[in-house]
Order: C-alpha cells, then sequence, then structure tokens
C-alpha cells in the first residue's frame, strides 16, 4: 500500500520554494492538504510545516494525472518535477503563491482515512475531539506556529543565558516530599516500600545548594509538577525558565532579565522593548491598580476617596472606614448612561469578588447626576466626591467600601472586567512592569499565624528587619514579580544568606527548630558552610509562550497537554496497572471498607 | 555575623584577572580556598568557579590584616583592592600566578564550620560521605569543570540542532503505563483513584507522533526513568537527547549525528572527529569483536577457526562444532609466558560469561608449544591451527568453543579484560562506529517467542520482509548504534510507517490484534490518517558527558544523583509521607498481613 520513497530526496520544505527555483527540479514531501480536479487537471496542495505548494498534474502523462485524482486528503506523498511560475491566476494568500510545481513522479508514502475534522487554522471542532486526535489538531497551521514560536523561545533563552555566563544544570526529579506548599506529586519507591518520591513543584532547593556550592550563575528549562485541582490556564506538569545567580542584589537579577526579555521580543516578535522596563511597588500597584499584576496598557486607575467620604452620612462608607477599611472608586469614562441592567450585572461580578456591594454615580452629558446614594450625601460632598475622582459629564464612577484587601480586590477586579467588555487594552502592545517589595508576610487567618507570601527562604529589606518582632505584616521582602500585560509571568527573590536572619524568619512563621530541621534540614546545614548571597527568579514558560503566541489557552502552546481533571484524552492516562506492579511496589488500592 | 555586599559590586571572577589588570582596581567573591601567615602578610587564595586568585594582605592596614588572619577554609568573602604583579614566586600552577590582589577592603560575607572534608580535586574521601554533603563536593573543581562541561555539552547540541532545522518540542513526563519494555514509575492519580500515571522511559511514542503532525525534525533533551537495579552506571532517572526526523532513512539520520558529533568534540574538547565514521554491521562487529559496541582503538580481533579444527580429535572443539557452534580464538600478543596463574585467572573471568572453559596455547620465542590441549591434536593440526590464528612466538592464543552466542560473548568480554590489564587502549584517543543492521528479533527461549531487538515498530530491510515468516531471526532492522571506545553512547532506527508491515511485526511478535490495539492504540489510529516516513536515534547525555570528562562514573557528570538504591543520601530521598497524602490518592501501604 505504502509506496517506498527509496531514490527520492527531499530538495525543499514546501514554502522554502520560491521564483528562485524557477527551472529547477525539485523533490517535496508532505500531505495533501486540497486536491481538485478542473478543466482536465488535477491541482494538489502540499502541506508541510514550512507551508503549501501546489502541484499541477495536466494531460502530459495521462497515468500520473490518474493517480494524482486518487489522492485525498492527509495522503502522504512525494512529488518530484520542476518548478514554474503560476500559469493560472496568482494566489496571493500563499506564501509560494506565484509558482507551481509541474512534477514528472508523484509517490503515494501513505494513505489516510478521512480524518475526524478538517485541518485548518482557527478549528471550530470542540476542543475534547481535537485533544483526542491531538496528532491532526497538531497539524493545524496556528499550532505549528505556536510550537514553534515555542522551541525558538527556549533556544533563543538559553543562547542568551548561555553568553550571560550561566550554566544549565539538571536538578533532580524524583525527590523528597515536602509537605510546604502546594500538593505533591508522589511517586512510590519499590525498592523501599512504603516510602515515596515526590516531583517537584519547583527546583528552589536545588538551585540553592548550587550556589552554596559555587556555580554561581545556574539556570535551567524545568518540568515542575502540582496536584493541584486545574483551572484554565493550569497544568499538571509545567514548564518553568528557572535561574539564580549568586553574589547580586534585587538590581542585578532585574537588569538581566529585562535584557533576556527585550532580546526575546525583539528577535522572535520583532518587538522592541523600551528599557528599563518601569517598576511599582507592591503597595503602589495595589492602591493604583488594585492587583499585584497590573495591567497597564489602559489607565482607569483605583481614587482612594476615603478622606473625603469618611465623614459623610452615607453608612456603607463611613461603616467601611470606622471598621479599619477604606472606599476607593473607578472612573468609568464615557459610561455614565450605562443600562442599570449591566450596573447590576457589575454589582453581582463585584460580589463574587468578596464586596457587599457596589456603589455607583453617573454624570449625564448634561451633568444631571444618577445614583445609588445620592441621598446620604449632600450637594456639596458629592462635588467634593466627584471632584476627588476627577469626574466630569459622561463619566461613571464606581465604589468599593471595605477592608482595604477587599477594596482592592473587587476593584481590581471590575477594572479588568470593565476594561475587556469596553476593549480598553490594546492587544498588539506588550507593556511589562516590575511590581517590587511584596509584603515578605501574609495573615493566615485560618491558621492565625504569619506565612511566608513568597518563601520562607526570602529576603527582607535590611531596612525592615527591626519590624520583625513589632509589626512583621510591614516587612517588604526583596521579591520581585514580572508582570506582562495583566499576567504574572515571573517572580524571584534575594534569598536569605544569613543564618540568623534564617532562624528569626522561622520563628516568625512558627516553626520550631526541629520541625525545620525535619523539612529543610540539608539547606540549613549547606548554610553552615559559607554561603554567597544569591537571588533568584523563574518564569512561567507555558505562561510566556502563550502571551507571545497571542493565544487564550495554555493548551495551544503545549503539545500534549492535559484536560481539567488532569487526564490525556489521547492516550487515556492515567490508567489502571497492573496488580502485580501494585505488589511490587507494596501498595493496595483503598476502598471504603478497608480502612488505612 | 554575615556582613552585607551593599555598595560593592563584583568586577571579575576570579580567574579572569591577569596581567592586563595589573594596576586596575578590582572586587571578587569567592571561596576561601587557604588561608595563611607568612613573614607578617596574610595569603588568602579566594576560589569561585573561575578559578583561584591570591590575595596578600600587608602591614599597611593592621585591621584588615587582623581580619584577613580570622578567615577559615570556605568563608565567603568579598575583597576590593589594585591587582598587581607578584611580588614573591610566581606559582605557575595557577592561571594567575602571576598577579596577586592588594586589597584595600575585605568583608567576610559568610563564615563556614570545618568542612568534613578538603575540597580538593581527585578527592579520597569515600564517596557516601560526599554525596550526603553534595553541596561541599560539588565545590570541588574536577567536579565543576564535569558540570561545566556537561552543560556546554547540552548547549552545543541544541544550538547545532536548531541550526539544522530540529524544533525542541517537550513531551509529558505524567503518562500511561505500558508494560512492555522496563518496569516503570508510577504516580498515583489523586482525581481518578485507583489510576496512575507512569514516568516516561523514553518519549518513544510522543516523537513518532509528533513526525505523524508534521513537525519533520523533532529533538528533546528529555529526563527519562527506569525502575530497575541500577548497576554502577545506571540512574533511575537519565538524560536523553532524543530526536526523530521525517522524510529520511538510515543515511541521513547518521549523516547529520556525524556531524553533530563533530561538532561537539571540536568544540568541547578541541578533538577532531574524521568522517564519516566508520561503520560496521552488526555481523561483521560480533565476527570481529564478539561486541555489539566494540571498541576499535586496538586490534586483538577474534578468529573464527572452526574449519580449522572442526575435525580434529579434541572433543571440546569437535563437540561444540556438532552442536551447531563454532570455536574462535584471540590472539594475545607477546603474552605466551603468562603464568599458569594468571591464565587460571582469565578461565574464570571466561566462565562467568557462560563459557565451559578457555582452551590455551603458547608460542614460546623459542618456538616450543605450551598448550591445554596439544596432546589431542596432530602436529600439522596444530601448525594449521596457528597458522589461521597468524600465530607467531612469544604469542598466547586463546580458544572458546560453544555457541556462537556464547563464544562472542566470551572473546568479547575476554579481549576488554586483557585490554585492561595490558592497556591496550590509548585513553586519550576517542574511536567513533557506526554498528548498523541490527537483528530485527531476539529470541526468547523462556517465553519461547520473538521479542523486538529494538522495539516493536523498528524497520526491517525491505530486501529482509520475505524471510519474516519463513526465517525470522535472519531479518535484520534498519537499526543502528553509534558506539564510541566501545560504549554505546546512542542508538535508533528508521520507523515501520507502513501499517501492513506493522501488523505483520505485532504478528511476529506474538501479539493478538487486541493486545497491539490496547498497548499502542492510539499510535496505531495515528497511523491510519498518513504517516511520513521516519526515523530516530537518541543519545544517552550522561555517559556521553562521562565519557567527555574521562570520568569512570556517570555520578561524576550529574549533579545531585542517587545512588545504588536508588536514594539520595543527601535530601534522603524517598521518604515517608503524611497518611492523609494516602488517603487522598485512594492508597494504603500494604503489610503482610493485608492481602490485596
Amino acid at each position: 500500500m505504502a509506496e517506498s520513497m527509496k531514490g527520492l530526496k527531499r530538495s525543499h520544505r514546501c514554502a522554502e520554494l520560491s521564483d528562485r527555483q524557477v527551472g529547477e527540479e525539485v523533490t517535496v514531501m508532505g500531505w495533501v492538504q486540497k486536491n481538485r480536479n478542473k478543466g482536465g487537471l488535477v491541482f494538489t496542495d502540499i502541506r508541510d510545516r514550512s507551508g503549501i505548494i501546489q502541484a499541477v498534474f495536466d494531460e502530459t502523462d495521462e497515468a500520473l494525472r490518474e493517480k494524482a485524482a486518487s489522492l485525498r486528503s492527509e495522503y502522504v506523498v512525494a512529488v518530484r518535477g520542476k518548478v514554474a511560475r503560476r500559469s493560472g491566476a496568482v494566489n496571493t494568500n500563499l506564501a509560494t503563491g506565484e509558482i507551481e510545481i509541474l512534477p514528472s513522479e508523484l509517490r503515494i508514502l501513505s494513505e489516510s482515512e478521512t480524518p475526524p475534522f478538517p485541518i485548518e487554522e482557527n478549528s471550530r471542532t470542540k476542543e475534547e475531539l481535537r485533544l483526542k486526535y491531538r496528532y491532526l489538531d497538531l497539524r493545524r497551521p496556528d499550532l505549528q506556529r505556536n510550537l514553534i514560536l515555542r522551541s525558538r523561545l527556549a533556544t533563543l533563552t538559553r543562547q542568551f543565558l548561555a553568553r550571560e555566563g550561566f550554566l544549565e544544570i539538571e536538578t533532580p526529579v524524583l525527590i523528597k516530599s515536602t509537605p510546604e506548599g502546594a500538593r505533591d506529586y508522589l511517586v512510590p519507591s519499590r525498592v523501599h516500600p512504603g516510602n515515596f518520591y515526590a516531583l517537584p513543584q519547583s527546583p528552589q532547593l536545588f538551585k540553592q545548594l548550587l550556589m552554596c556550592a559555587g556555580y554561581d550563575r545556574y539556570f535551567q528549562v524545568a518540568k515542575c509538577f502540582r496536584d493541584e485541582d486545574l483551572r484554565a490556564d493550569r497544568q499538571p506538569e509545567f514548564t518553568q525558565i528557572d535561574m539564580e545567580l549568586s553574589f547580586v542584589d534585587v538590581e542585578d537579577v532585574l537588569d538581566v532579565n529585562e535584557r533576556l526579555l527585550a532580546s526575546l521580543f525583539e528577535e522572535i516578535l520583532g518587538e522592541k522593548v523600551e528599557l528599563p522596563i518601569p517598576r511599582m511597588t507592591w503597595q503602589e500597584a495595589m492602591d493604583r491598580y488594585g492587583s499585584d499584576k497590573p495591567d497597564i496598557r489602559f489607565g482607569m486607575e483605583l481614587t482612594d476617596v476615603t478622606e473625603t467620604v469618611k465623614d459623610t452620612s452615607f453608612a456603607v462608607f463611613r461603616g467601611a472606614v470606622e471598621g479599619g477599611g477604606t472606599v476607593r472608586g473607578l472612573n468609568v469614562k464615557g459610561q455614565a448612561e450605562m443600562p442599570r441592567k449591566k450596573i447590576d450585572k457589575l454589582v453581582d461580578f463585584a460580589k463574587g469578588y468578596g464586596a457587599k456591594g457596589l456603589a455607583y454615580l453617573g454624570i449625564l452629558p448634561d451633568g444631571t447626576i444618577k445614583s445609588s446614594f445620592s441621598k446620604f450625601l449632600t450637594e456639596e460632598e458629592m462635588q467634593q466626591l466627584i471632584g476627588a475622582m476627577e469626574g466630569e459629564p459622561g463619566d461613571l464612577l464606581l465604589f468599593a467600601a471595605d477592608e482595604t484587601r477587599i477594596v482592592w480586590d473587587v476593584l481590581g477586579a471590575l477594572r479588568l472586567e470593565l476594561a475587556r467588555q469596553l476593549e480598553l487594552a490594546d492587544k498588539d502592545v506588550f507593556r511589562f512592569l516590575w511590581v517590587t517589595e511584596f509584603p515578605l508576610l501574609e495573615w493566615n487567618p485560618d491558621q492565625k499565624r504569619y506565612t511566608a507570601m513568597h518563601h520562607p527562604f526570602t529576603m527582607p529589606y535590611e531596612e525592615d528587619l527591626e519590624k520583625l518582632d513589632s509589626d512583621p505584616g510591614s516587612v517588604r521582602a526583596k521579591a520581585y514579580d514580572i508582570v506582562l500585560n495583566g499576567n504574572e509571568i515571573g517572580g524571584g527573590s534575594v534569598r536569605i544568606f544569613d543564618p540568623s536572619i534564617q532562624s528569626r524568619m522561622f520563628e516568625v512563621l512558627g516553626f520550631t527548630k526541629e520541625q525545620a530541621q525535619e523539612q529543610f534540614g540539608f539547606l540549613l546545614t549547606a548554610f553552615r558552610y559559607g554561603v554567597p548571597p544569591h537571588a533568584g527568579l523563574a518564569y512561567g514558560l507555558d505562561r510566556l509562550a502563550m502571551l507571545m503566541a497571542k493565544e487564550e489557552s495554555i493548551r495551544d502552546v503545549i503539545a500534549f497537554p492535559k484536560v481539567k481533571d488532569a487526564s490525556d484524552l489521547m492516550t487515556e492516562a492515567p490508567g489502571r496497572v497492573e496488580t502485580s506492579q501494585l505488589e511490587e511496589l507494596g501498595l493496595a488500592i483503598r476502598t471504603t471498607e478497608q480502612p488505612l
């Protein structure tokens, strides 16, 4: 059935041909994209990774033309022939639209059944079916472009970092399970029954050990694993561009990463990234955007109106302020006449982020005011509020009043939702931002203790050290995130390298000495033998690739992704295994009748 | 305790300094390798990844000198000062031996306890202790050179393959378990209790699917996993340079890989690899060297003397021939007078490889013959045998007579053992060899069926296809191994892309249609939709790096290796996990009292 390619050698990929090859004999190999008879000729579009070329079989060789006429979509063929300028109309949609091949030989290397869905850009086939036949889905030119982009992204990252003196060092995948952080994937040990490895959530401890071992600059494009319930943009296995540097402080890490990003965006997308990338402290980001990863492609910033409204008779505002919270607002330009229904939807949206409600105020073009709370404010208070919000005729002002954290969350989310509805963000623009000086600690109300916002090895600012005991919540960390168009694409920190600060940190986090030793013993021991100041950063490669490819889902930049329940629809993993495999591991599957 | 590096910025790595910097003020940071008082001066050797520089603290600044005197091994320091030509003797052992730093500032960034072993090249500390403190072991310059070499190896491989049109595409780590091949590591699924992922033994199926999906040229530096009992040069997780190409045959794969190897050896070691790399069929390799991965740095080839001895009255020889076996010999030059004791040890060695014994014959310098079997051969037969072996005075001839497989194994191993004892192989030479045309099938005497020597997707030579039913054992596969100094560093094959040949292959291997579908269903389905001819190859990166670094163990080119029982001595993985973790996975640890 399959013809051999013996004696033939591909000379070009399909779209590598151009008018420079006119008159030359070439051999291309690929998939039949389209085949049609017209006026006694057979036109065959042949597709490979590079693109499409048309072959035209005419009456010169009847047997050949008949063979060509038998071709069907997705057959794999080899075609040898001369390149000619098109006799028919030029196809301006095609890179090779001015030329065609006039074949003298055609081999059918592999036949194809009719595929379950057409191989075409922007497929409208539902994703489940496409994932089941992922090898066909991956033939679509848009997915091919994405994976080619991703491959270039990794290659150019490696080249850049190698030039900057980074060594790529592989850290283990079978490691020890630690209870901190997200849920580990476990791997039972056969040699040590009842014991388990874990798959790494990140190479964090190992990269710090490599700094301790003097490797100076490390990086790795590393697979990481988290057994969490998946959201749209999460995968159980994901890829990080992970790095760590010795003898550096915040500035050095930011500097090399800015140049890395500029180089990647220039080389892959032709986008010039202006350096330095703007920086904003976490406090400023929250105050202005209600988010630690603000999308700065558009304005519509938050305004703190607490001072303005704290003495009004509006109980919602006053109550929030008296309870230690704040009142903040958004000025939605030109939306004063937003229908009540739409506003109600925004209120519901806000409630989803923890708001009790949303106060609104529309300044109609004629200056009249339409507001949910006008009766509670005097005319003067109203004007002061509008003034504080820089409100003008046509503006819709939205307010949230609550604990500041909730106000930030609500207005931050609302700002993004409104930007989506009003198409405020330019999709063709890449706006980077460093967010710095994150809080070191987060109060965990359930556990009634502070937890590390980043991780327990993050270095506080030296000048804040004295507040570690008196006011732990206000201590700033030498942590930084890199944000692109409102997406956190990477983050990192300067690490603690002074054992005495590390001890204090563990104390603040409520670890006993024994617990710290049990969980991080080998790192703490390592730090007793001379450890350099060091800092690092890690990017989510999947998300970075997704943003560069302008896709909505990270599944579109991963060759074989998993779906929400962490299964692979193509291979049907995970699956059952043989009883003997479990016996070797000393494991039993637990049913409800079998207590542990 | 730890001083801050605030206000200081490293200007050079230690061994980046040379006489070009004389007179300049520089700042270096690193570990104290050695510190000594001499004649009122303190000499401090500072070490980093690049090497060592000496700082000399003199009487100009008493406080500074005293501080320097307090330094101990492995303290981490920052030193700012002027570079000067050495006032004392030049140290020719050091790249920076002609210069020194005259410091104006010294900061102790981190102190160190006395390390459990000295940080020095060619450590004689036992490996277990070094692995426990791997972060200290990794400070040793030889390990640092190895990991730097390994990093360059990966980087240059990627650059070369990217230039050749290969895309690096990541394949999943959480995959489906298949019963073929070695033992899988399993990962229990929490979302689907009682179901398991497996960690990949190789990306084989995925890379073939990528060819099916039109990616044309794929590669990946991929972590692979095998739960096997470890030998000295095996690790539970190991790294492959994995590649696959479409629209190619054997020649194309060999060509690109020869150029890859030549480029790597030239760039990393300055070694010129002469191309083309010699090729040898599997049959020839076995006949001449008794090995499918012959070390061709030296001769001492096997000679088949079956015809010469088959009619002698020596029952050992005759019996082997009559039983369908062969008699083959090695000519060990200049060892005719090897003491009986040593020969006996060789006989024992041979028995370890399945030999019943070893016949020997020494031609003493004066021409007399000393042999274990002279009484069974006539003078003429003896002379004919010596002639066939090209024996000369001084030679020791060793013979094995048995089934050919055993004879090959025995003499192949004996040849390597003798080469080791007699130091026949030049350690400074890299000799590559392609071994081609492997048998497609291997007879498995236990299961009384043929199994695939490579894997079930390996393509037979077209001209041998007709023997698939009549004489399966003689069918040659389009499989190839790349051998370096007697080590298999990589291997691969052309794959079957014709569904009808694949069906016949499964039949020969004794798979029912259902079994084939159950195990490889998604691949077989994929092959129904147009699959290109394709072929691939994978290198063992760990072993390749080991050979390039001239190390004896792959642990010396892996940052955090595991030991024979698959445990990590530093982190003490694998370990116990919380009961709640197992509960979430629906698993119980099985004790002997709990039947499954």
